[in-house]
């Protein structure tokens, strides 16, 4: 029996398997592939958390493709649905009215993929890390599920994140730093997690520069570590931010919250933020460096506008890409009938 | 002149007239026909209330046979519309800024068909009784109107709950109880009244297990009266929640409020709970039941964990059915020339 | 280089150019034009603020021509996304999390048109005026941008109103009045601004009866005299609300708010509101006018139940024609290459 495919984790793929993913997104902004191929079917994508380029390009993707996409607001009230309850056992008399167990196995009778944006509770990290939400879509569903975001991951911006890469640059053996910038408020990991597992995938040499406090999960770590160590990339992680930019060929920005004062908002400290933000004066150490960041951005806060509206930035092909990556994906989940992700590829 | 058709009721269509609907459904299930039906029609489905198996059935219904779904939250503000006023000759200088006077013909203007979820308000049996949302949406649609879920019934739901059943035996003679579970809210008994009805007109026997101050209303229950009457099943109404499991075919459960004390929530004590939740030791006492649930459920309030999850459970089938139901309802109302539903067949 | 065409202010628009969409609009509801021009495209309609006829009319409108919509709700949280920044330079430690310089343009990326619906904040005339978020989607977008109503115009409601008229009568020398109703809040000018712009350039003798202190803005008032100049109308202003009736062919009502009281709600004295609202009597003083409002509309505030539910009413029609007029401007944007609107026409 062949085991459902979901995309949730880029620890699920091989990183032959990911950037096989990446040569078809690239591929489909290329050429829309003939004909329909999701005629006749229906794509739900469930928001438990607002989104713009995630629902935009999921809905562009599966129409394009021939699909119909339903977005849909969980657990929101009003126009979404009421709260949804992820605990097996759970006794059921609080503000859930009903059950995951319930939920996904029908909008799995009514569609051919259900995707799922669900972000962490910021109370605790270890029940935030059990990502229940993903856990019961993946645990419940009988159609492929596609993460949009959860707590320690968003494959789908990485993905549309190599390709941005891949369409400039080789990435192999290429300098690879992520910073992080300061914020109002204590963001996910997921984007920074899955950048350093995408850069380490595609064999880039990964630096993280961040202030004290403020390192990824250990277990992130770990993979990004054994991934440099097999695909021939270094890894390095640093406070000096300013030395950090030095000889980069890509800088990804992004803001994260501590795992030590989970939670809580970064410093508001000016000085602080003056340091972490990201300048036309730290980009100028660089090797010519992409100026990458997952957007919605805070201007002037993460980044000056000066490296946004600069000749750095490729925030809108990135966005862009998430389109194409989409597409990918579908087609991966719905109309491949090998357990593996693509033909393997060389890896660029 | 012909009358405008509209699927709000059961008590519009003869018992034969719903089993011909249901056939339909059960066929659209095994087959999907040919071409696109609904080509280059939209259906406006509106929502007062919060909902997952109605507007992605209805969605995915209307997407499949290559209609243009398109979901609204009316009266909701924010994303959705503004109040929407229903009594005629208003002064409108209070909070509903549009009269369904308008808006409903408006909309009929637009789509081939209109679906109304509009939930009672729970203050005034007598007013929530005269369903005024949906009774406007009848007397202003120039196009057929869907009711998807009122005060007073859901005949959507008893149409999945219809073909659920003929999946699994001839209704005809067979054994159904309704019962009543606990619940944390006063619920509607729009899915209770469609049930019974449902089972009358399907020829059933037909037991209802409900605490004192639980009884239906009684025109609803005359005519699940008159229904058995003439199909040849019996009717009983009972408080012993033990006996009534005793050989039936069919346990159906739902919570719904007190006409006595209405909008009050059940009692919440822990020995009246435990009395009336769907339990396997009830289970037990049928004859190999379905347990049928229209969800969203309340897991070990409604119904224990072991039920859900045992053999008895048809719960995510019937969910699927809403999917042929709404695909037989608007072929119904959208594409077919007589008057009558569908060809006349003989009652199973 | 071939300027990037948006439908965002009627001033943008000769009034052959105008009319021409008109005539588009005419036809297009008669006869669906061939195939799906729209085919493999997608149109994100974003809304600011609450909408009915807007929504489904674009929605309807996109999917009758074979593209994809999708309805947005930008800046509500929830099922919508997080709040929008418009200004340049901004340091974005607020509420806003995302710039229009990003999410316009990645919209672009994923879209072939956008549209905008963004109300004023109704605080000072001055900000409102300068349009914020309309002027920051026409300034970053690639793609053409479609004002679904703005502080000061609400153009694809003129575009229906004025194939409203046509339908009935040769616009050209006939007596068009616009009248300021009562309401309960200060509403927005933009279909009164845009109603006696279309009349203008349609060559119809305009007058406005409004209360002392209710006058439209001067830049659109000289555009409007400019307008009856160059097409052989008149115009005057008058609050004697009685004598304007005399004689008018169209009696368009819409309450809006006062420059003068920027905000503040108007007078909510029973006779002041007697005087202004519309009323059978002062219909029989019209020649047969044609009651126009563009809805939602207060019944018995703005106007009595007797003249919607009357003769003179064409407020359905007009509703209607929103999905014509749209039809005609996705067309004109999407479809065609000439830089202008369409064949000029005579003007009828």
């Amino acid at each position: 029996m062949q085991t459902l495919r979901h995309f949730t984790h880029l620890k699920d793929f091989s990183p032959a398997e990911f950037l096989a993913l990446a040569d078809a997104a690239r591929a489909l902004k290329k050429t829309s592939p003939k004909g329909a191929p999701l005629a006749g079917k229906s794509l739900a994508f469930c928001f438990m958390n607002p989104s713009l380029r995630t629902q935009v390009s999921c809905e562009v993707a599966a129409a394009s493709l021939g699909g119909h996409p339903i977005t849909l607001s969980l657990g929101a009230g009003g126009g979404g649905t009421w709260g949804m309850e992820s605990v097996e056992g759970s006794v059921m008399d609080g503000a859930a009215a009903e059950h995951l167990k319930e939920a996904v196995p029908v909008l799995g009778r009514f569609c051919a993929a259900l995707g799922l944006r669900s972000f962490p509770a910021g109370k605790s990290w270890d029940e935030d890390k059990a990502e229940p939400a993903l856990t019961a879509f993946r645990k419940y569903s009988t159609v492929p599920v596609i993460n949009l975001e959860s707590a320690s991951g968003h494959p789908c911006q990485a993905l549309a994140d190599l390709v941005t890469i891949q369409e400039r640059m080789k990435p192999r053996g290429k300098n690879f730093l992520l910073t992080w910038a300061p914020h109002v408020k204590a963001l996910p990991m997921a984007v920074p997690n899955s950048a350093v597992e995408m850069a380490s995938m595609a064999g880039m040499n990964v630096t993280i520069a961040r202030p004290e406090g403020y390192d990824l999960d250990p277990e992130v770590m770990k993979r990004v570590a054994d991934n440099c160590a097999r695909q021939g990339g270094t890894l390095n992680v640093t406070d000096d931010v300013t030395a950090a930019y030095d000889g980069r060929h890509v800088v990804y920005a992004k803001s994260w919250g501590s795992l030590r004062n989970y939670g809580k908002p970064p410093s508001a400290d000016a000085d602080f933020r003056a340091k972490w933000m990201v300048t036309p004066a730290k980009m100028k150490r660089t090797d010519s460096a992409l100026f990458m960041h997952c957007l919605p951005v805070r201007r002037n806060v993460v980044v000056a506008d000066a490296v946004l509206d600069g000749p750095w930035s490729v925030v809108i092909d990135q966005a862009e890409n998430r389109l194409h990556a989409a597409k990918a994906v579908l087609l991966h989940l719905l109309t491949q009938t090998s357990k593996t992700a693509a033909p393997r590829r060389t890896i660029r």
